[in-house]
């Protein structure tokens, strides 16, 4: 069912090769932000929703034994619809109310596939630009530390400050670090984690901050600036552009 | 020379209407980030230069006194071609070897016209989408608190780390601001503190931080996603896409 011969030329180590490898990929956001009736990965870029896009694009890297899809409940038809030519490939399952209780429900699904020492990918849906580099790299770097995270420096200056009125501390930019995704981690690893804040996953906004709170390192993976999250109209405009350079 | 009708309908406080403010509009930067011959700010979009738009969009908000335009020396004279239809509104003096040298240069030259509480907005030619509001708040809060940045908060998590490698910190986003321009300040103040730091300038990633440095307090104001500052190819591509939904 899941063809790993391209795995096997672009993974370097033996060890890697041999480890089955999960993409959990989050469209579990309603996308409030985005000014339009239906969530954001239905909005279409050169005839293909991004759902389509993303998927197709994970699908084609051949780096997963499966992938899964999380939607919003609301929208499973529609993205079963939107997946059809994709279905041996992805099993589609329905998120939570919050980021983090969606990846738990992409978690738990996994409990009957994965074992410990797997890997599992979480990527945000609303980053179809991302490129099979990072993701490669994501894979061999979750494989020797157990936990990392897609990141880049900020590019201009950044200030602290408790009370949001004025300036406490300027922060020297090549010591901070924006986090994107995919975020990377050791199945049991990552379960684990979630399952000692289970209580209060709605306070984390990222999955390396869950896993951080659990007292495990992670480490970064250089992200890129071109990874960018669509949010809002400009964003799917900029995709578009980018998407269009990818093609020519 | 200087209609200020506009600016007497849009600001508040009659004290600012009676106060001269002067612009700092920083095209110094090589661009070398750009991947292109010329510096940015000779990039057309839409039949102009990015330097004439954003000129031009200072000139016609008639709220400056003075718009000094700092340029490369190697650049001066193009420069003065592109803006020739402003001559009457702007002065085109030569910027430094970093940022904060051609601000340096900037304030130098505003001695002969400035009094200690007038006021002096900086803002980099790369940000061509400023909107009149922020310009307008920064110039009401600098008469108020004497120096104010610019600044939006960060949307991804954001993580600090001191040797790069691995997280040592989830910092909330609610307390980090990531610096924009205008950075806006009363002449005398921003004077005083660059002066005090003349030997190290380089040291400073942008105003704000020289300030900061002087022991006075910098309050921010509210920022936009749009301001984007165009560093490479796509930021352009963005900036196009943009100005044309504005014209529309």
């Amino acid at each position: 069912m899941y063809k790993k011969g391209k795995r096997k030329k672009m993974l370097n180590s033996e060890k890697i090769k041999d480890t089955k490898v999960f993409a959990l990929l989050m469209f579990g956001g309603i996308g409030s932000r985005f000014g339009w009736e239906k969530p954001k990965q239905f909005y279409k870029i050169n005839d293909r929703t991004i759902l389509e896009y993303l998927v197709g694009k994970f699908v084609k890297m051949e780096l997963f034994d499966r992938i899964v899809v999380v939607s919003p409940e609301k929208y499973i038809e529609e993205t079963e619809r939107e997946l059809k030519s994709f279905k041996d490939s992805v099993c589609i399952i329905t998120g939570g109310d919050t980021r983090e209780h969606s990846v738990w429900n992409g978690i738990s699904f996994l409990e009957k596939f994965a074992e410990d020492d797997n890997i599992v990918l979480i990527h945000d849906g609303a980053r179809p630009l991302i490129s099979e580099e990072i993701i490669i790299q994501n894979i061999e770097q979750a494989m020797k530390f157990g936990a990392v995270v897609t990141a880049i420096n900020a590019i201009d200056t950044v200030s602290y400050s408790e009370n949001g009125s004025k300036i406490e501390e300027i922060i020297p930019r090549s010591k901070l670090f924006l986090h994107q995704t995919p975020q990377t981690f050791k199945y049991g690893l990552i379960k684990s984690a979630m399952e000692r804040v289970i209580d209060s996953l709605y306070l984390f906004s990222d999955d390396a901050s869950v896993v951080l709170s659990s007292g495990h390192e992670v480490y970064y993976v250089q992200g890129s600036r071109l990874n960018v999250k669509v949010t809002n109209q400009e964003d799917v405009e900029f995709v578009r552009f980018l998407l269009e350079n990818e093609n020519s």
